[in-house]
């Protein structure tokens, strides 16, 4: 503690992210990173781009890259927006939509990141519980409130809830935001991008980190009603003009329009997490069904944290939330086949 | 104005940037980039890290980074810290050392996102009159305060002040924060980071932008105390885990490590600067000393918004201010020589 520090920043408490150990090489299972390179086309992009023009601000306004992803959904380019990482869109979004001492809501197991920007922009919350296989009870998010946020895919169960859903909630809400985040979407879900042209209360975040390989690259995507995009982008202008650099810009673009690279790693990944599951389950976990590039597990006869341990003297990192209700959970990205197996091999290393 | 924006948001009134036509080919002289391009081992290291691994998140600590600037600087890893621009360090340092209800000071011509950032966080300020060669009033900096904002050399002036005087304000202010905003330091300036070791409550902001030639990779500094540090470490962790992606960081190393090739370009521009100002002044111009790549400039016989326009009619881009006691200057980025004599020549065309 300082006595320089702002009360703000006495009271925060920090996201923790997945930790990157360099001691040696791991099988990285813990911090849903695609075990696939980006695109081909990407790279070829961001290595074109690397110029003397690095020396010239990047589009502040990101045009080239908001057609493109206007064109991909069918919107127009005042609906969509860009940020570095979806990261930096959420924590936008909470200072543009929610006020201070109007209380947002969200599931009370969800991406721990929320109530961290809760605490760095003075908002109040209220977390509603999920139920016990981890799904949205929708009835408890029709009332009044401050603003919505849902991942879904949730974070860090995979679990999915389809767009009915979502619609019921966005319709009773009309006066407030309704943010979902779409961080996993692509490995199986259906993107409540389509809702947008119905309600301009629906704010969708996405990211380029997972479904397109580049977490490595920050890029988040932010589609919504013009009046929400021009919320976030008076943030965005009173905070740093120019949050997304020249490459990123260069390699997002390819990402978008190279669908086939796109779809086949996708669908690799899913495929795999098929057979994790299934492979999971014969071994008696507990495995929640999932559209995400991750399964989230449990088994009734080893402890969560023990089974951490073994996986990660064994050179395998998953991650373990010590948290209420989920604290007999691990987290396990899918990644390539190979790594998978090994992944099992080292679970089968203990008795059940 | 929407009915979803926050109170924040409303009362925003957001950054401008110069602006990034695209309708012909400008000489840009409007956002002072540097007219050279990067350093060719900065765009090799780029091309390299432009590999399989961005799917990857990048390291969330810029260890690499903070050792290479810590080094180049001879600080410890702790009192470095880097940000997505010098712009989100300036953000993050607002709000974790300025408070709302304690008046931050600065000096009226400034830099002019200070004000925007108060309002994004809430922040009163005071604006402290430079004097009519816009010189800091040093004595106007010793009073209660809730935290010091100066740019060295001054935006938009050019003019510099010296060590000694940000000393004196930094020795008298123990109890609140200086920040020192240097992005210009490099074109014939001292940096106050050799300060740091002497006043924990002095913080000092860079950036890649101008001296380093990467406006378009986003890369900023932060130097100071190790408390000062934790603090922005903080607020960063509540905002974006990741805010510099793997491309920025790859290159910003290489673009430290490259001194000759930072020395070589900074001299060229502090040359052309030099002969321009001559110029300028044998045509009547009142000119600013300058210690930046950039000048500042006015004529008694012309109003700046003609020159303004008459420069931008014949390609040349120049940054005018419509604001008060700077509405008949203008501020000009320095180019390459050939730029420059365009630029001379077509202030020629015009009668004085």
């Amino acid at each position: 503690m300082s006595k320089f520090w702002s009360t703000i920043v006495r009271n925060l408490v920090p996201y923790v992210p997945g930790e990157q150990p360099k001691d040696k090489k791991y099988i990285k299972l813990n911090t849903n990173e695609n075990p696939y390179p980006p695109s081909p086309r990407v790279l070829e992009a961001i290595k074109k781009a690397a110029n003397g023009d690095l020396r010239l601000y990047p589009d502040p306004e990101f045009h080239e890259l908001r057609d493109t992803v206007a064109k991909y959904y069918g919107l127009s380019r005042e609906e969509v927006y860009a940020g570095n990482g979806s990261d930096e869109l959420l924590a936008f979004s909470f200072q543009a939509f929610f006020e201070p001492g109007k209380k947002i809501i969200f599931p009370d197991i969800t991406y721990s990141f929320y109530p961290v920007y809760c605490k760095l922009y003075n908002l109040d919350y209220e977390t509603v519980p999920l139920d016990d296989e981890f799904n949205v009870p929708v009835n408890d998010f029709l009332r009044e409130n401050g603003g919505i946020i849902i991942s879904n895919p949730k974070a860090p169960t995979a679990k999915y809830m389809g767009l009915d859903e979502i619609r019921s909630i966005v319709e009773y809400n009309k006066d407030s935001v309704v943010i979902i985040d779409e961080a996993y979407i692509d490995f199986g879900g259906e993107s409540a991008v389509k809702l947008i042209k119905d309600y301009n209360n629906l704010l969708v975040i996405q990211t380029m980190s997972k479904s397109r390989c580049l977490a490595g690259l920050r890029l988040g995507l932010v589609m919504g009603s013009k009046e929400l995009i021009d919320g976030i982008i008076r943030i965005k202008n009173s905070f740093n003009s120019y949050p997304v650099d020249r490459l990123a810009l260069a390699g997002a673009v390819e990402a978008i329009r190279d669908e086939e690279y796109f779809r086949e790693t996708v669908n690799k990944i899913i495929n795999t997490r098929e057979w994790v599951a299934i492979k999971l389950k014969e071994l008696g976990f507990y495995v929640l069904e999932s559209k995400a590039n991750f399964l989230f597990i449990s088994h009734s006869k080893i402890n969560a944290e023990v089974l951490f341990n073994h996986l990660r003297e064994n050179g395998i990192l998953v991650r373990f939330f010590k948290k209420p209700r989920i604290d007999n959970f691990l987290r396990v990205t899918i990644g390539t086949d190979s790594e998978m197996e090994e992944f099992v091999r080292v679970v089968k290393m203990l008795e059940f």
